[in-house]
């Protein structure tokens, strides 16, 4: 994401100093005393990739503070915290995935049992809110906390959907605003928080992080429908062969002549017990071809537009423009 | 526990009063809007047995207050979040030891799947951390994060020995120790905490929870080992078919004479692989007949003695004798 985005030199220098901090934070609280704990955060601290979270806070935080460039303790503390918790889901996610390729090597799940990555996730969560009741602020550690309820909820509803073929946009949106935008949106909102900015700055930036944690959603779909597993650092298509209906198949299932959507469901349920390769490639072209993906990229450039569109509450500041260029940037991302 | 150890008839009634305040906490804390979140903690309620650790705080509270027996709010929202912590490990446990037994109804990975299991059990752990939190003194999260770290430690650590026929005492200790008796301790010591007790007090109740937590966890294996899944109220010979080595297994493996120790070690191996009640029945008369279970039953005996010996530090009260009782009632504990 970092590396997307055009950024100001000076800004770009500050971000990798402060990641840097952020990362040394990250395995000096996840140390421990047993080797064998230790071998598999090892393991896991390789799956770190766009750093999307972390990011959020550090920019934001930049962005409304008084001087629009100086952070706190607090920040990075917060920074590490949400990576921690984005880590885990990614490690329980796996498990839920069944995936056995994350960021170009083997889940945990695949080298060591669903037992040791359901465990190693408990591990760095624990560690999350550890560190988060670290801070003096309590309010950030009930937000982390409010926030981790409700991805989990988001999670469930997706798990209890799946392959519901009637699922409809309405229910997706509340999915996926659980699971992934409300975690952005804390990212954000709390960076504000630590700056103590009042009410409408948190809430403009809540806002810009929710709508574009709903778009980074949407594209992530987009590339697991139509994406290739090399350039995107994971396995693909596995929302077909889970049964998760996603923007584009939705708005297929809704918008598409009759018979095509019989053929399509019967697709959608046979690719959710087989996975065949052919049966994806049909259905994605199907989609493609009816425009449902187009329909999908359009929808998450007018989230991007709205996230854009809130940041006006801040000064304008190199930070604030990174922002607006880090959004811009989940459109046209690869991966 | 509460029903097994003889009770003071004020004391009984407080008790159950106050668990059924804890019981409404904890149903409200975990209410969520989407109806199938809702469906699925319903289930879960249903795995609420001896209620442990809630007990713990509620005792140890009542014994370190001023006057012997009051309560505070931070008492019952504590005994709440370790009953989520616990029942959330439950959920996770069954996972890593394929139950599917649970309080005599299926669990919940059997039901549902390990995706839902394992989201389910994330539910209730942020939920605990949320209500943890809200609580005024900050130092109540932070050690009850800092306990999960631990028990968290003490699973991987379990993991890593699965199958390691060598393993000794001492790792055992320090498996069982962080993942049952920390969190038993964190029970009784945050007890005294809430109450402003003086760091000794906070010691002498850590030490009392630590060790009726070992010892709790020695029971706990004998009974996996010797116990009849039906009393138990859970699947039972899990140890073995998970590669689990525990106490009278190791006391056997160290002290038997060489000849039956190869056979025996053969015998895990093949249990280890198969699934085989003539085989678990012939671990269990080895161990049985060369005295290992007794040797277990009276190391458990001794921890109970010396936890009953912490509590000395308290003033007498009913609370304090019935903190000894429900040690005492570890020992005899049939489930």
């Amino acid at each position: 994401m970092l590396l997307v985005a055009p950024v100001d030199q000076a800004v770009r220098q500050q971000l990798t100093d402060e990641l840097g901090q952020v990362e040394s934070l990250f395995v000096q609280e996840l140390q421990c005393p047993l080797e064998c704990v230790n071998r598999l955060v090892a393991h896991v601290e390789r799956y770190r990739g766009k750093r999307l979270r972390p990011l959020l806070v550090l920019v934001a935080g930049m962005a409304s503070s008084p001087d629009g460039s100086t952070l706190t303790d607090d920040h990075r503390a917060l920074a590490t915290v949400v990576e921690m918790v984005h880590m885990a889901t990614l490690v329980h996610d796996d498990i839920l995935d069944e995936a056995d390729v994350r960021r170009g090597g083997p889940t945990v799940n695949t080298l060591r049992g669903n037992e040791t990555a359901v465990m190693l996730g408990d591990y760095m969560i624990s560690h999350a809110y550890h560190l988060c009741s670290s801070m003096d602020n309590q309010q950030i550690a009930r937000t982390v906390a409010h926030t981790t309820n409700v991805v989990c909820e988001g999670e469930l509803l997706q798990l209890a959907n799946r392959e519901n073929w009637e699922l409809d946009e309405e229910v997706y949106y509340q999915i996926i605003d659980r699971k992934t935008a409300s975690l952005c949106g804390t990212c954000c909102k709390l960076a504000a928080v630590i700056n103590d900015q009042p009410q409408k700055v948190q809430d403009a930036l809540d806002n810009y992080g929710r709508n574009l944690g709903v778009a980074f959603q949407i594209i992530d779909d987009l590339l697991d429908l139509t994406g290739d597993e090399d350039t995107v650092g994971k396995s693909t298509g596995r929302d077909l062969t889970k049964g998760k209906l996603t923007l584009p198949l939705i708005h297929f299932r809704i918008n598409a002549p009759q018979e095509q959507r019989d053929t399509f469901i019967k697709l959608l349920s046979s690719q959710a017990v087989n996975n065949d390769d052919s049966v994806s490639n049909q259905i994605r072209k199907m989609v493609t071809d009816f425009g449902s993906v187009q329909f999908a990229s359009e929808r998450a450039s007018e989230l991007i537009a709205q996230a854009q569109q809130a940041l006006l509450v801040l000064p304008d500041s190199p930070a604030r423009k990174l922002l607006h260029e880090m959004a811009q940037a989940v459109l046209t991302r690869q991966f």
